[in-house]
């Protein structure tokens, strides 16, 4: 391998399935990529076998690999978020000079991302997280690449990822997002979508199954039907295909698979930071719980020999009618969810000072990654239209999409609800479209509330700004709290 | 003062509304306390009016104080939870001896809580960590109290804490909790309860306001009708009294706050802790998201003029029923949104080795506390049954509540829905039990849709604990994802 030497455009550490896809992918656009990993037998195996006949070279050793690198260098790992990347970049500074580059294409918690480039910057060492997703065949045949980090960086890393990445005709689906973790933070955000898109999904499969009596196959042809018009969507087409794939008995094989979701904890963190950024991104939220509940798989069964519902869950009405209202009610609790997620954005850019193109994150998952979908592309002409929009909702085409799919949303939530059929996000999302519509929400009566009992104080609508103490019970004394927090 | 060189029992650090109260409450019982604060003129204005012609003492400097104490010495802070808990202790270390006591009164995190609890443990200090709840009302005539750490230091606190503490008949709201954080904890799942409970009263009189149009005299004495049921409790309590009020002009204070409700986080912690050891705590995930929304007051107001609902809010039916129908779905709600808390609490439990008593918890908070209802003698009674019970909704007595009320909470809900009024809490209760109950939840697709895309492996039903990966495309590899986390 020496005669390779300073021959690499890039080096790649880790060769599970996302990183060897990203080698094999730069390789075709014509980049020299060195691999590296941890267990160097994998890295034998690998040029061996799936990079057999590439220009992709090897290294036994992170100081071969270094070696191996054009200046200045580009080392991306695709390990385990956590302490591995950690330890990774204390082995790596010392091999590095002033002006390398380390990017992390893991799954990075986004302020582990800021702690490490603000370590780096000191060092001289150019820092950058970049989300990526598309799974494993999006990372093999065009992924959605979402850089931030030390922007000095970008110009000389723009060729290959941007070479590399998926393209929506010849935009490619990767541009600069911002500085610091404002990558691995759009890429969270980016999870927790899919994450509500994934519940969406099953909400609809759940309903047609449970109210209607649907086969597999009769649902896998409804969503390849919705693929073709405003849902048309990654997701979509793989449900599609999931509901149509047989097992080797001939039966469905999603039917055998046990209803306990996993989760690697993205969509967790995205419901946390809107937690604490005080943004209501409630349907990514009830999309993790719903994960949680399901994994609860035999306290559920135990439960469901105790617990009654309904006598039936069988829809009564018009079937073809019902199913395009579900399709409504989806499409609708959709356009929620996603401006839910861009309110969550449009917060942490104001927290963190990021100026981040709503447009152009819309791009970046419009093609290669999980949620890439036509959808999208609304989203960015919306953003393209006017790129200081408050609110998806408040966008023309999306109210008036909302607007048309209204009636059938709320008769899909009140029928599953008199069914006993649970969809959560479908249900969340009426409530929240309900209440941001509402000039008027109770909330008065929880400041009045907490005014009562922990001397809170309140504002009156006529003076806002103005806090004020009202001793509510005659008694009790008019000392305001300062301490106590109810 | 230096009279009464170590005659106080207790001393107490933080003179706002909560700190005063414990204080008057403690001497009311016959105990000495000691009374200090940063800003010392604070001790001396709180001598001079609130404690005059008390037993309590003050100190001008934390030395004196100290130097006032009885041994073991016992010092309770009641300030802001964060850098002033851990500045105090700071302080106060090298003036104490070991056996010495702190509590902390305050809303620490349990994990801060944790952490000093074991920081002091090596110095031979107890250190507990002390929910207190009831607002100023409590703290001066009876508060529940959350006591946990140091048990070693319990016996000596014991007779001042349950003394001063509500009473159900003759027991007091103030039992033993656990180890380290395990008080500050339940405190913290006490006021997460305490956010659901708010937004379901809201939700309430929302629907009455807006679906039956009725007055706030009106809903005011339909609250005090509630309240001499099952829902008979606190914040029903008051929600009458609020309703009730009247501003100098003789119109209802209430209608004149503004509706953005604030917070103080314990609320939020409770939604993250239910995330990060993943349990679906959905209800209070919706209150403290409900509250998030209804802070965005200004731009709700902007949304109202262009998004619309549906043509009529009103419920055309019969309003007495409809009236019994929202009490139904709000008790319903309610058994929900506990069990879901003692499901946290159980979690927590098993990461922390504590062993929570759940009926003496549901004690505690039987009386003197914020959430203190004639429900939590029932949960008390179901954990006397069965101190194993794996959920409430399991009990018989709930199980069997939820059956008399689910048809009216499944009415109530539709109806919402259609009428466009939002019940997050109400529905998403509802979706938890349809869920709960559920032997089989659709999540069977999501586990296929993460195979498909990440190769993240699904378990089958025939065969649970092991990981299969399924080619679904054909294409692709069959490497199954380590590293990439959809």
């Amino acid at each position: 391998m020496s005669s390779n030497n300073g021959k690499a455009d890039i080096a790649l550490i880790g060769l599970a399935v996302m990183g060897q896809n990203i080698i094999l992918n730069m390789n075709d656009h014509g980049f020299v990529v060195c691999a590296y990993n941890r267990t160097v037998q994998k890295v034998e195996h690998f040029l061996q076998n799936e990079a057999k006949g590439t220009n992709v070279v090897g290294a036994k050793s992170i100081e071969e690999m270094v070696s191996l690198l054009k200046k200045p260098r580009k080392v991306m790992t695709l390990v385990k978020a956590g302490r591995a990347v950690d330890a990774l970049i204390e082995q790596l500074v010392p091999l590095l000079e002033a002006g390398d580059i380390i990017i992390d294409g893991g799954n990075s918690q986004y302020t582990d991302t800021q702690r490490r480039y603000n370590e780096l910057k000191t060092k001289g060492i150019y820092y950058l997280g970049c989300g990526v997703s598309g799974g494993e065949d999006g990372a093999r045949y065009g992924p959605s690449l979402m850089p931030g980090g030390a922007a000095e960086a970008w110009p000389s890393l723009k060729p290959i990822f941007q070479s590399i990445a998926a393209k929506v005709g010849t935009e490619p689906c990767c541009d600069w997002v911002g500085s610091d973790g404002a990558g691995h933070f759009v890429k969270m955000v980016h999870n927790g979508i899919e994450y509500g898109d994934m519940q969406l999904i099953c909400e609809a499969y759940h309903l047609m199954k449970d109210s209607l009596g649907m086969s597999d196959d009769e649902m896998s042809s409804v969503l390849k039907e919705w693929n073709k018009g405003e849902l048309d969507s990654f997701l979509i087409e793989i449900s599609g295909d999931i509901l149509a794939y047989k097992d080797s008995d001939g039966q469905p094989l999603l039917e055998k698979i046990r209803d306990a979701a996993g989760q690697k904890g993205t969509g967790k963190w995205t419901a946390i930071s809107a937690l604490d950024f005080g943004m209501p991104v409630t349907l990514i939220g009830e999309a993790v719980f719903a994960r949680c509940l399901s994994s609860l798989k035999d306290e559920r069964v135990r439960a469901s020999s105790v617990l009654k519902g309904p006598s039936s869950a069988k829809y009564t009405g018009d079937k073809k009618e019902f199913i395009e209202n579900i399709r409504k009610a989806l499409y609708a609790s959709k356009i929620v969810s996603y401006a839910q997620g861009f309110m969550l954005l449009r917060e942490a850019a104001k927290q963190f000072n990021w100026t981040l193109n709503y447009g152009s994150i819309a791009l970046m998952w419009r093609g290669g990654c999980i949620i890439r979908s036509v959808f999208l592309g609304n989203i960015k002409s919306a953003f393209d239209k006017n790129p200081n929009l408050e609110s998806l909702l408040l966008d023309d085409f999306f109210h008036s999409a909302i607007d048309s799919c209204q009636e059938s949303w709320r008769k899909v939530v009140a029928n599953a609800v008199l069914l006993g059929i649970p969809t959560p996000s479908f249900s969340c999302a009426l409530a929240f479209y309900d209440g941001y519509r509402s000039s008027r929400l109770p909330a008065n009566l929880i400041q009045a509330q907490r005014d009562y009992f922990g001397a809170h104080t309140y504002e009156l609508l006529s003076n806002p700004g103005q806090f004020i103490h009202t001793n509510w019970t005659g008694h009790g004394g008019s000392v305001s709290a300062s301490t106590y927090q109810a």
